[in-house]
């Protein structure tokens, strides 16, 4: 019953002048259902939602439930100054059909106003909630005991998206207070994907640009092959590793699904960085190194190494 | 023609269970005609605009300048994790009537970025745009040499409230770089204000409670009796640094609105620090000794030291 | 026999080409000792400590300990990046004769971490430790929990320094957790002196330049005429505010204290800022509205309001 | 003639009740000997240099440089709170052989205050210095254009340390600035390290473990041999990429170098993150998988994929 899987976080396409491309928004879907996803996370950091407004935010919620037409859940996220801002934009989600919120914590480091901030948008809507835990963004610090408590506590918290270094041993630790109070997704693109599902995550939602091969890793994972699911993962690693660069992966990540035919422009709203042609080129030499082609269109094949 | 004057930083009022209540917001800006003030701002810090949902902040505003009537300038508070937020606020902040925003700057240390964030939110409206700088909040720096350029190079900024420590040092080396460029408007709680009107302030916008204070010296210094402007200011430093102390100012400032008959409640949104009676007593005191009373209602007689 | 009163927060000064003035080091203990303080705090932020060298800390304690030659206690401040260097350092001050030492935190946002760093260090001297609760400049909260808990459980931690905003809620809250588990200290250039000794404080430890006016609100408190402790501190508040800006203070500090012949020169170590002469005709004239002289050398007549 | 290639940072090695451990101290150096390394780099942020005090800095570059014999050059890291303290760091490291000295950035952000301290360090000794870039740690953000202008104009000012996200782009435009100015060495535990040597580095200094890897692509790359580079970066990326976890790396590497039979114990003075038994065998199947093994003394066989 509960959610599990790969749900890629999808950037938010533009139009050559800076508008939200819903049509560029649709193929992302559609290419996520081709590659096996198991959902998709709209609205993250990558989805630059803290660029957009309120309408536009309402756009991308709303063009990308549509086109998924219950095919997959697509989870949207949620960053607010305060409870009644996030409450607003978690109730417009559900509203427009969204699976589920992945929610960013308030900006205050103090454990019972994160705990009533949680709490007041879980009980304000029916769907439920992810905690988001990304100190490098969002500054605020939850400790393992916080999540493990309001995991156990707010019925509406049901799963955290885990970005908090180190992600392997306080996934750990937030299992060691409470079990099975909360599922874990991984995040940070998709670095420790390997040793996170070892530990026991529920699956990753996270923006590399390839999916196939988190889809590849999950499934050979969840069939009980795990030496094929790290064989699989060790060969991409060099290109996970690449893109994963703080402040730039968008940049990457938009170029390439723009070469994979899947998004209309490589736009990113500024102050975004941007790329220039020598790095195009080095990151195309990542991606041919691993076998990989931006010259393709359509989901790639997958193997592990030889 | 220019933007002179006292504008209060107005809180905004809330019922007992906790939604924006209009009626007494209206009472606050009778009261703050009542006093002599020149104008409002609402939707700041202190305002708790970071707490309030999208439609709260138009019946914010919207109740504000109605109550108004063009009797004075209602400006209002803009504060958004990106421009598209920022012109929004700003945009619908213009439909509803406001004389002008106060803009918080982006989350973002790169004078390029914060250049073009105000550029974009100043050629989007009509009306003038404020810079906040308040670095204490905001985290963002913005230089005195950046600020005079903005003041020169962006048509619609004209103003600065300026909040950055040393604030007097500060406003000086402003004006070094562009004499004219942009007005400047004190905050700090008043702490520093007659020594920024000396330096050239063209007013201040901040939340003292006691706003006649502020109108008094304001009005003598305008009348060019700087000592007794002076004398003024120092009688009431006492109780203008006590309620100066970061955290829990607002929670002060709406207990003496309260006590004068002028909002409702004294509710403030979580997480906001609330005070407990052995600090109301102590804040009465501090009242009582400059002669004020909590007891009373209407603006009270302000009188220079003895 | 606990540490009780007024220990003002020395400069440190330097000669004209920023070397350590031990001469003028030694009168500035001497004014401290003719205005009747009960102790001094060297090696403080104030202290610029953070801007000398190991063998400068050294003269510094030294100097001002040989001077004092017992007539008052000398507390030093201790500053290190880990538990190692702070010993170091609280050794070093114990061996030249300290009576005590203030300790700035570690770099590092745990409760069990602080409590362990603190610990270390008052384990490794036999001289008393006061906590430096400055979150401003050092990054570090301590709740009031974990100070009352180290108050209790760790021996050598007598006092706490306390600057955290706000700091009479914070003072209170501490009390509750642990009525007399360590004696509490204000700081905050004597913003909230008044009100801290209501509300329990031992006294406390500042740099504001006049402390003549600290020790006059002190000893009238402690006697008991608490309205007298009041106007005098009244009187004198527009001076205190000024003189506590940040980032600014320390130049304003030096500037009274040379001019008043205790100190050489105002040197200050890069990059502190220093003061233009609008500034210092703005100072002045700050000081002379409150009735103090800086063409006067020796404690100056402190005076409640008329 | 300039400093060129692998300069593994080590970890400063503690007896099991945590005194500096000189022997095993020996064995560090006398392994990177032995693997090829071209130098080392002692009391970086790895070698827990904040943690100790300053008599146990003199030990652990008295040791360094004696073993080292002049085989290699060791640098030496500088951290100070300011400019005094670290030219006392940076002087005592020349007098006891130091090559050079790797110095953080002052904690304050200001270009003309960061040129002025690393200034007033360059002149203090006669070593060359290396900037170290590394705000994750330091806080302070050095812009390219102030790399490049303090390396042009402050004469001692030699290299680079660079581990500011995104690196790679960061190298080009310190290039674009100024193409000879400056040596760039990468860092980030060798992440990027391919990538770094194509775009121009000179080398690296960083803390991984298995530094025969390091020292194998940087043998391949200068010996015109691109794709062997590549070749052998790849296979080992797997790696690479979970020891570089934040906050936990220093525990891994104290693992496997204490397994490998180089120092004595995995001692890490707290607050240092410690590993479990499960992390222990997660990280052993990570080594496994690349090939090498924990069972195993002296360097160890390093190869491209096959």
């Amino acid at each position: 019953m509960s959610l599990q899987g790969v749900l890629p976080i999808l950037p938010t396409p533009f139009t050559s002048d800076g508008a939200v491309d819903e049509g560029s928004m649709r193929r992302l879907i559609d290419f996520e259902l081709e590659v096996g996803a198991h959902g998709v996370s709209v609205l993250g950091f990558m989805g630059e939602a803290h660029r957009l407004a309120g309408f536009e935010r309402k756009q991308v919620v709303a063009a990308s439930v549509e086109q998924a037409s219950g095919a997959f859940p697509v989870w949207v996220g949620v960053l607010a100054f305060g409870a009644a801002g996030a409450i607003e934009q978690a109730r417009e989600a559900q509203a427009l059909g969204a699976s589920g919120a992945f929610v960013a914590p308030p900006p205050i480091q103090s454990d019972q106003a994160i705990f009533d901030y949680y709490a007041s948008v879980a009980e304000a809507v029916e769907i439920p909630i992810a905690l988001h835990d990304f100190p490098e963004s969002f500054k605020t610090i939850l400790s393992a005991e916080l999540i493990a408590r309001m995991g156990n506590e707010i019925e509406g918290v049901r799963y955290i998206k885990l970005e908090d270094y180190p992600a392997l041993e306080k996934m750990s630790r937030i299992q060691e207070h409470a079990p099975d109070a909360i599922g874990i997704f991984g995040g940070l693109g998709g670095m420790y994907f390997l040793e996170e599902l070892q530990r026991g995550s529920h699956g990753i939602m996270t923006g590399f640009s390839w999916p196939e091969v988190l889809v590849s890793v999950y499934n050979a994972f969840r069939s009980g092959d795990v030496a094929g699911a790290a064989a699989i993962f060790d060969r991409y690693v060099p290109l996970i590793r690449y893109e994963f660069q703080p402040k730039i992966g968008l940049a990457y990540r938009k170029h390439v699904y723009h070469e994979r035919g899947i998004i209309d422009t490589t736009f990113i709203r500024p102050p975004g960085m941007q790329i220039c042609d020598y790095t195009r080129a080095e990151l195309t030499a990542a991606i041919e190194r691993v076998g990989f082609s931006l010259n393709r269109t359509g989901a790639q094949t997958v193997a592990p190494a030889s």
